[in-house]
């Protein structure tokens, strides 16, 4: 435990989400080419608030209500899409580790032994933040994956909807978990793909916006333009939001038609968002002169 | 086991998000006034087919990895904004029930007992799909929760984060685990309350655009065009992901300034989607004369 509690303390010196809040917390490198980000930063601790932080740890570590085999619930969810990725379990070395190392660690009821997500495929889930349920025998791993997450090639564990295995003649074999508007922007490019297969399948109003920029952006923009008026214009409630997901649904397309991901959007705004308003105006790529 | 298989049968004529587009289901009701949908369908079944759909049933509940107390992890989400609500653990009959019922049921290991969550706070979680992990030995419900999950009265059970036990002096009571679009949805929340406190808190880029409709719409107008000119122009994907990333940021203040949650813009896509085009437009408000 020493080894853990030694990696522990080294690895807190470097960032988290909530580390960037803190006054002690300087950044070395902020790095967000091809659209990844890693904030790395550097606290500057004495002695004291090393031992501080060790018992600190242990406090915590023992306020984990741990069950008789002296495991608790592991899951691992997707900072940015919020896809839950897979679940294990934990006991208190492991979550040691993941807290040390800023990598998913579990503990594997099958081998009595620990095992980092990644360590042999690489794709580790980096974990930006930690939680614990009111019970404190629940944990999440809020974290940013490499790839895909099973073994199976999949980007989540959880791809076998009950629903459709009772409802469908034939089940289809990989429908991930998706929440509603990954699971939109799954549809969307069910419908672009449509478009490049022989038969171009059902015409749809997605598929006549994914065909013709000039009508997507034209969209857009009167989308955003009827949005704003229901502020300016003192409309209903319901309203905004109705004008909210129009114009999202037509943004989405957009991203669908270059070939881009939500999550990615989310990916650069959590960027912007760990930095100061300064520093991250100052890392942007310039626009293009216009 | 009779009664659930029973209850199963009758309930899985009733919609789930999968059944809407199967050939043999059709509308009876759709409402959508309040913002809250509810799409419920009948499916005509035969007597042969509810001994086929009764005998898939066992067949899915055959197929979970029970452990050797004949329980499985089975974690809540919410299917609109991704977040984790609360993980219990399910035995056979608390899956068959929540596929019966649509609520999410659990067993409880220290009562010794089925339990709907919802059953006393009558904020039930309204399953809309159960998917199965890799190994079968994990569950999630999806589904909309009808007010907060967590016995304290908060929205989630995960509200206590390790790295803030860990980095801050003093640590807040409650952090909720917040995908990145809610965490910063969240920021945006708090520069709206500072702006009514006395001190007004830091001047902020929000709370200008807060405070000033004229600019905050004039900026929405402004990044929607930038967004499509990324399109139009043939910049680089990175110019579209940083361009969708301002709309949307200035989008949600737009709807904090209203007061109004992106997950309400999330169930509104979602009533949608899960309609016909024709049914969907039919049933929108008109739109106020202009």
């Amino acid at each position: 435990m020493a080894f853990v509690h030694f990696n522990g303390l080294r690895s807190l010196q470097i960032s988290s989400r909530e580390c960037i809040f803190n006054p002690g917390c300087w950044h070395t490198r902020s790095d967000i080419s091809n659209n990844k980000c890693s904030a790395v930063k550097a606290c500057i601790k004495q002695p004291e608030q090393k031992v501080h932080l060790e018992s600190k740890l242990n406090s915590v570590l023992d306020s984990v209500k741990w069950d008789e085999k002296g495991l608790a619930v592991a899951i691992a969810q997707n900072v940015d899409s919020g896809a839950i990725l897979m679940q294990g379990f934990a006991n208190r070395e492991a979550l040691a580790t993941t807290i040390a190392s800023k990598k998913a660690t579990f503990y594997s009821r099958s081998r009595s032994t620990l095992w980092t997500k990644g360590e042999t495929s690489l794709n580790f889930i980096n974990v930006h933040d930690i939680f614990l349920d009111c019970d404190r025998d629940s944990i999440i791993y809020l974290g940013k994956p490499d790839g895909p997450t099973c073994h199976t090639g999949s980007e989540t564990c959880y791809y076998t909807s009950i629903f459709d295995s009772l409802n469908k003649p034939q089940v289809e074999e990989y429908n991930l978990a998706l929440t509603t508007l990954y699971s939109l922007e799954s549809t969307l490019s069910r419908r672009k793909e449509e478009l490049s297969s022989p038969e171009q399948g059902k015409p749809s109003w997605t598929k006549r916006l994914l065909l013709d920029d000039k009508l997507l952006c034209s969209k857009i923009r009167e989308e955003a333009d009827e949005f704003c008026r229901t502020l300016e214009e003192n409309e209903e409630e319901s309203r905004t939001l109705s004008e909210m997901a129009d114009v999202l649904y037509h943004e989405l397309v957009l991203l669908i038609r270059r070939g881009l991901k939500f999550e990615d959007v989310l990916e650069v705004l959590r960027c912007r968002f760990a930095q100061s308003g300064i520093d991250e105006k100052n890392s942007r790529k310039p626009k293009t002169v216009k």
